[in-house]
C-alpha cells in the first residue's frame, strides 16, 4: 500500500472513509451511530462550544454542555467525547448514570464533592482544581459544588454519545408518568408524597 | 486441525480451553470475569436453582434468583445468563438498571405491568403468560404484579454477570450514606423526608 | 445533560436513537444488523409468538419458534434474543451450531437428553422442568426428548440473530448439492449411501 | 508521553506489556487467551513450521499445520493466525467450522474445489495457485484436491486460535459417543449404518 | 430454526444477510465498513489479483497489492484480509503502521530483513521462504529485501481494511504540507534539509 | 438481585468485582490490562498529578503527563484515560500516533497549531483556550505552540493505556538501531544524514 500512496495513484476518498467516518447528521438513513459523509473538512473535528461557562441559574444550579458526535461529527465511530459541566455556588449535578460510557472529570476551578455507588457502597471524595475523578460505566454518580463560588469541570467519556439517565427526572417526570404505586412502593413513601415530587420535577412550560 | 483432532494426536485440554473457559471461582488471581479451571465437567454447564419459586414475603414482594457465572461457571466468557423473578400478589421488582446487559423476559405465569424509561419517555405494557418484553441495556426498568395471584418470569441477559443497580436502595441505603442535601435537591424534597426514606429503606439487621 | 433533560429542552428523538435503534425491517439499505426506524412504539419491544406450543408433527418431531430481531425489532443492536423449542414425544432438535451466539435453555416441561461436543468430547446430561443447560457459542449441540410426553424449552441467545447451521441438512440438502465424493470421504461411506441420505433429507415439495 | 520516551526515563517493560502481551504458555493461571510473559524476544514473533509440506498419507489425504498462539506466543491478544494445509492427490479437508474466525486461503500450488454453506446454499468454486477464497466465520466449509498432484494453501484467520469443529468426527467419533438414535434420526439412517460410520471414524489406536 | 430450514419454509435471503454482509461498494449511503448487497454470488468471495508478482520498478523497489474488502466484497464485516508484497532486489517496504490490524507475513520466496519497534526497542530478524513474522497492531514496521534476487510475501491482517500510514510520505508528502518547523524540530534537522526531503518524496506528476 | 441487595444478604465484594476491576499493578500474573485487586478504596479512582504544569525545559519544549491506568488503577477495564500536555513557548509535541485510542484535546490556555494526517491529507487548525480538537485513532498527529507564551491542554483517550509511538525517536533512536539503509531509502537521504539525525535524537545519558 505504501507505494500506491507514495505515487498518489489511489484517490484519498476511499482511504479517508476507512480512517474516519464523519457523521452525516442529516442522513435519512439512521444506523447505530451515524452514516458517514462523503466528504469532510477540518471543522468536523473542531468545537468551541465549551469555551465559555454555561448558564446555571436553574433549580439544580448546574448545566452540562455536551461535545459529542452531534456537536463534533468527526467523532462518529471513534468512541470518545467530552462535556463541560458548570456549577453555581452549591449547585448539584444530580444522581445519574451514563449507559454507554465511563466518565473521568478534570476540575477546571472550584471544589466539588463527587461520588459513585457500586453495590450499595458510596465511593466519594472532595476534589479541587486540577484533580481527577473516575465514574465507572453505568454506575449512578453525582457532583455537588460545596463552595459559595462557581465551579466547572471537563468530563471525558469513552463513547461518541454516552447517554444520560437522570434518576429523579426519569422516574418522577417521565411521560407517560410512572404509576404512583410503583414509585410509592420503591421509595416506601405514600402516593401523596409521590404526587408532590412529580409536581416539583415536572418540566416547566 | 481436522486431521490432528481426527487421530487424537492433540490432547483435548488445550482445545477445550480455547472453546470454553470455565470460571475458577476460587482463584486467588482476580481478572475481568474469571480465570479458567484446568478441567471441568458437565455440571459446570448445568443449574437447577430456578426450578422452584423464590420466597417473596419481603417488603417489595419480589425475589430475583440469579443463574449467572457464579452459579454456572461454564458461562465464563460466554456472555449470557438467566434469572428467575418471582412476584407476590401486587409485588414489585422496583426501578433498576443493569449496567452490562439488555434484559428480555418471558412470563411463566401471572400478569405484570412492565416498562422502561428512555429519554424521559415511559415505554410500558401489561404482559401475560408466554409473552415477552425487552429492557434495553442500561435503561431504568421495573415489573409490577397487577393481580392478586403470584407471577414469575424467566429473564435472559447478554452478559455472564449483568449487574444490578436498584435505584432507591443505591441512593437511600448506600453506606456510607449519600448526603441529605444531594438527595433533597435531586428529588426536590426536604431533609426530613430524605431521612424518613433512608430509615424505611435501611437494611434490616 | 441532566439539566437539558430536566427542562425538556432536548427533543426525545435524538436521545432515543442513542439508547435504542429499533430495526427498520423494510429499509432498502441493508447493513450489518438493520438500520433504525425514525420512530417506534411499545410493540417493537413486545412479542407473544412463544406463548403457544409449536406444531411438531414433522420428521424430526421438533419445532423451533424464533423471537429474534425479525420478530422483535426493538432487539436491533441489543445483542440478545429468545426461541421456544417444542418436542414431540422422542422428538429431536438435531445436531446444529449457532455461529453467532451461546445458547442457554430453561426447560418449561418434559425431560430432555441434551449435549454439546467440544474437541471431540461429548458433554451431555438429562434435564427436567425448571433446569438449565448451556451450549457454548459455535459448538455443535442437540436436544432429544427422552419421554413419551411432549417437552418444551425457552432458549436464550446473546445475539439479536444467532443463526443456525443444521449439520445434516447443510451437508446433505444444500443446493447446489455438496459433491458425493466430498461427503463419502468425510463420513467414510459410499456414494450410494450418500445419495440415499440426500434423498431422505431433501426438502419436501 | 513522547518526551518521557525521548529521554528514556520510562523503562521499556510497562510500555511493552501495553503494546504486546506475549503468551506465557506455561502459566499455572489460565485466562481467556493466555497471561503475558514478563519478558519476550524476537523468536516469540517468528515461526518456521509452515515451510515444509505436511505429511498427508492419512485416510483423508490432508494435513493442517497450525501457526497460532501456541506456536507463536507473540500472537496473544493480537487476533490473527495462519495455517498451512497440504493435500495429497484428491485429498480432502473435510467439512468443518471455525467457531472463532473467518478463514481466507491463498493457494500455494495445485487446484482445489472449495466451498461453504450458508442457509443451505452451497457457495463453491475451483481455485488455482495464487487465487484466494473466503470462508465466513462459523460456516461449514471444505476443500478438496481435484488433481492427481499435491496441493497446498496458506490459510489466514482473524483469531489467535480459531478452533476447529470437524463435523464427521465430532458427531461420530466423540467420546463418550453421541447416542445412535440421535445420529440415526438426524441423518435419516438406521442404527446399523450409524455404528458402521462410528467404526470407520473411530481414532486408530 | 433447524426445522424451518429443513422444510425450506424460510427464504434463504434473510438468513444469508445474517451470515454474511457482502459490501455494496456502489451504495450512496456510506457507513462504517459498507452496507450489504441484497444478493451476492461466489465471485464476491474470490480474488485472483495476487497470483502474479507486482511491478516493483519504483523508487523504493516494492509494491503492495491489496486483497481487502474493496477487492473482495464478501469480506465486509468479517474482519480479515490479505495483501501480496513484492520486493525488487534490495527493495524496501518502508516504515509504516496499520491503524486497524496486526499483520502476519508468510514468505513466498526470497530473504527479507523485517522488524517492528515497540517502546523504542527494535524487534527484527532475517526471514526466508516459508517463514512467518508478526507485526503487532499499530506499531511501526518495515521489510527490506537483503538479496540481489526478488522476494515476495503474503500478508494477513485481522481487518477488512487495515489502513496504511507510511511514515515518510505522511510527514513529508502530505498536502497541505506539514510546516517545516514542525518537521525540523521533530527530526532535529534544519528547514533546508526538510525542504530537500519534501522535494524527494513529493508525488511524481 | 434488587431484593438480595436490599436486605444486604449479598456481600459487596463479588458485586464490586463485577462493576469495577481495580488494577493490581503489583500482580506477578500479567494479563492484557491488569488483574483486579481484591479490595480497593476511593483513592484508586482519584489523581492529582495533572494539577501543576509539567517542566518543559527540554529539546522539544513539551511534556506529556499521563493519567492512565498506571496512575489511576480504577481505570482498569474501563477504557478511558487523560493526559496533560504542557508546551514551552513555541514548544512542540512532535508527530506521533496512539495505537489504541482516539485523542480529543481541550485547550486550558495558550494557542496551538494542531493537526493529523489521513491518507496523506493534513487536517490542521490553530486552536485557543477552551477549544477542542480530535485526533482519530492510530493516525499521526502533532501540536505546536505558536506563541511566545506557555500553553497547556487536557487530552482524553478512549483507552486505559493508549500507548504512544513517537515517529522520530522510534525510527532514529530505537535500540538496537534501525539500519541506516532502511532509513536512508525511506526518507531519501544519505547514510551520513541518517547518522546525524540518530546522533541528535539519541537519548542523553
Amino acid at each position: 500500500m505504501s507505494f500506491a500512496v507514495f505515487l498518489g495513484v489511489v484517490s484519498a476518498d476511499p482511504d479517508m472513509l476507512q480512517d474516519v467516518c464523519v457523521a452525516d447528521l442529516a442522513s435519512k438513513v439512521k444506523v447505530n451511530g451515524f452514516p458517514c459523509k462523503a466528504a469532510f473538512n477540518v471543522t468536523d473535528f473542531f468545537f468551541d462550544g465549551l469555551a465559555k461557562p454555561g448558564v446555571t441559574n436553574n433549580t439544580l444550579g448546574s448545566l452540562v454542555t455536551a461535545a459529542n458526535v452531534q456537536e463534533i461529527p468527526g467523532l462518529n465511530t471513534l468512541g470518545v467525547s467530552l462535556s463541560r459541566i458548570d456549577y453555581a455556588p452549591f449547585g448539584l449535578n444530580p444522581p445519574h448514570t451514563h449507559p454507554r460510557a465511563t466518565e473521568i472529570v478534570f476540575v477546571l476551578y472550584g471544589e466539588l464533592y463527587v461520588g459513585f455507588i457500586a453495590a450499595n457502597v458510596l465511593v466519594a471524595k472532595t476534589i479541587k482544581a486540577g484533580e481527577i475523578f473516575v465514574f465507572p460505566k453505568g454506575l449512578v454518580h453525582f457532583q455537588m459544588n460545596v463552595k459559595r463560588a462557581p465551579a466547572a469541570v471537563i468530563a471525558a467519556f469513552n463513547s461518541q454519545s454516552p447517554g444520560t439517565l437522570t434518576i429523579a427526572t426519569a422516574l418522577f417526570a417521565a411521560k407517560p408518568t410512572v404509576p404512583d404505586n410503583v414509585l410509592a412502593k420503591a421509595f416506601q413513601i405514600d402516593a401523596k408524597e409521590v404526587e408532590m415530587i412529580k409536581a416539583k420535577l415536572a418540566p416547566k412550560s
